[in-house]
């Protein structure tokens, strides 16, 4: 293909150069399975400097303002090239690519850098851009749903199904959730912004989700996504950001919340959190894991963890409750993460006994929903 | 002994608490040649808590302000007793030891932490306080010694003396001096407050150094130095801090001070330092090292660095040059140590040929000096 055969020359920014890098380099993974990917793709055209990257799972393209002299493309290895980027002087930097030695020449001032270049010819085509996207939601917004909900995926690949986050899309609501079959999280978004008739599931990777969340930005600027069979795309002004669904059929987490509950309590985080947190350092199951023990009373919920020949602790906090008294017991890091992650000063969590799932919510909102099976003890 | 089989009650606020174990617990070391060196020794006593640790080499003790209802020592898991404290509410905690079951019981409101403590009559005994120290002088001066000197010293323990730095006072001067026979630092404050009329020499691991600087406060408070043969310590209103000295002869410093220059150059280092940051990307030892070409003509430094299949830069930078031209090579890691640490706005680099080592220093300032080495190439 001749235009891997061609010179390119375009002056950037040093910000920009940079900017590029960054993003580009999220999709760049030190265990990729071909030595190509550990490039970054740059491409000059009319646009400006095209950014892309990918581990065949991810895929990531931006754009950045460049004056073009030479349209061109070139493959820089991703972390020698940001490593170079980030100590350029901050001016503009002139990128000049001479195809018979496959040299990047940087230069800047009376300075030049140059750089041994990959053979861009091996470097995978990315997908071709949506042209309209099935729906759009505030940066922001989609950023915090995100974050309540994808940390309760699994890690382990061996059930594909749990290491993904359902993304429902009906015409009043956008959900996600996830689930490791210990807990559940789910984040239903009422309303939203959809021209939907219909209900459409996708399966998203949780880590996906998470390496968008760190390109998201805390504002309320557009994300667009579009779903198609064979992929999922959410792009904003600065980046389109590709990943593959996975296949399969979510678990129904509707029939896993239990409807009859018997207990009932609320309780500020401030004094929870702080409390299982303590608790947790009593490691007392062989896989690093600590058992808290809640005992609900009227007024008066009593935790207790203890490990042998490390310590033990008890500890009393005020709270409401309504119905009837328990005992039960929770892995406390499940516990844990759940109180860290609400956006709010009390909750309320409702159990249906010792051996069912109880239901962790905010408790000001209805959006949001962490359901967390007890253990046995 | 008694002592140990006493009980002990002491109440301390959990600030006091915390900051006595975090400053015990860098003595603590993860590969401490006994279990018993994973601990820290509380002793209420009637002039407040105080906390001990040691790995052997290094000893540190602090005492910090509590109610002591009842004197006693118990020695506490560093490692968990710090993760507990940290996690306490800020209020006054109640330490109650209860020697049957060697159990401590921290309470704060209505609950109680249990920790299993370890046999205190195994903990080492920490060497006594000096009576007067042998010299004072203001911690952030100090400090700013430490920083400037000690990461000149070798790591690698084959030859222990090169692990030290040399702290040398004499009547009208306090000095220190590392090499790692590569490169060699050296900071000598002239007319400190000392009384003394000899010259006292003592070699300080490196390690203990770097750790004493973490104490150390950024103010002008007093810091106390105490000499022994057998004994260092570091002392202020916080702390006493103890190392063993390591035993030998430093080598002569002075006699590797080239006196002939032949090459002198003056340059800043906001000019320097990104220059030479950007060319020890290019890796080109088989141990990971950069070899930096200096080109020194009049008015003009030519920075050159390559590495095969990988790049090359070359860069030029406006100079001050006194004396011959000169072709002369580094490794960019020891040029960059120094640039980090100088405190001012131009060095000068002062050469006795392609073979000798040369000299750098502040421009402003006769206290420092960083001699390095240059490479054959």
């Amino acid at each position: 293909m001749d235009r891997f055969r061609a010179t390119m020359k375009v002056i950037c920014s040093k910000d920009n150069l940079l900017q590029g890098t960054l993003i580009a380099q999220r999709c760049v993974s030190p265990r990729a399975p071909l030595p190509i990917l550990n490039g970054i793709l740059l491409s000059a055209s009319n646009n400006g400097l095209i950014f892309q990257a990918t581990d065949l799972d991810l895929a990531i393209e931006c754009t950045l303002p460049a004056e073009v002299m030479t349209e061109g493309t070139v493959v820089v290895p991703a972390r020698h090239f940001s490593d170079i980027v980030r100590r350029l002087p901050d001016q503009n930097i002139t990128l000049d690519y001479e195809p018979a030695h496959r040299l990047l020449t940087l230069t800047y001032g009376s300075a030049q850098f140059n750089i041994h270049t990959m053979n861009a010819e091996e470097f995978p085509l990315l997908p071709t851009r949506p042209d309209t996207p099935t729906l759009e939601i505030d940066q922001i917004t989609f950023k915090d749903m995100i974050r309540q909900v994808a940390f309760a995926a699994a890690t382990d690949p061996i059930r594909p199904i749990f290491t993904g986050v359902l993304l429902e899309i009906a015409p009043d609501y956008l959900m996600l959730v996830a689930t490791d079959t210990h807990r559940l999280a789910k984040n239903k978004l009422v309303k939203p912004n959809t021209d939907f008739d219909d209900i459409s599931r996708t399966i998203i990777p949780a880590r996906a989700l998470n390496e968008l969340n760190r390109l998201l930005k805390d504002e309320q600027s557009s994300l667009s996504i579009f779903l198609s069979p064979s992929q999922i795309v959410f792009y904003t002004e600065e980046f389109l950001f590709y990943s593959k669904p996975i296949k399969g059929i979510f678990p129904d987490h509707q029939k896993v919340i239990p409807l009859k509950i018997q207990t009932k309590l609320s309780v500020a985080i401030a004094d929870l959190l702080p409390a299982i947190e303590r608790a947790s350092l009593l490691i007392s199951t062989k896989d690093g894991n600590s058992i808290v023990h809640l005992s609900i009373k009227q007024h008066c919920l009593t935790i207790n963890s203890n490990a042998v020949n490390v310590g033990s602790v008890h500890e009393e906090i005020p709270v409401n409750v309504e119905g009837q008294e328990l005992e039960i017991s929770f892995n406390a890091r499940y516990l844990l993460d759940a109180l860290k992650i609400i956006n709010a000063e009390q909750i309320s969590i409702e159990f249906a006994g010792q051996l069912s799932p109880c239901v962790i919510r905010p408790v000001s909102e209805e959006d949001y929903l962490y359901l967390l099976l007890p253990l046995r003890t």
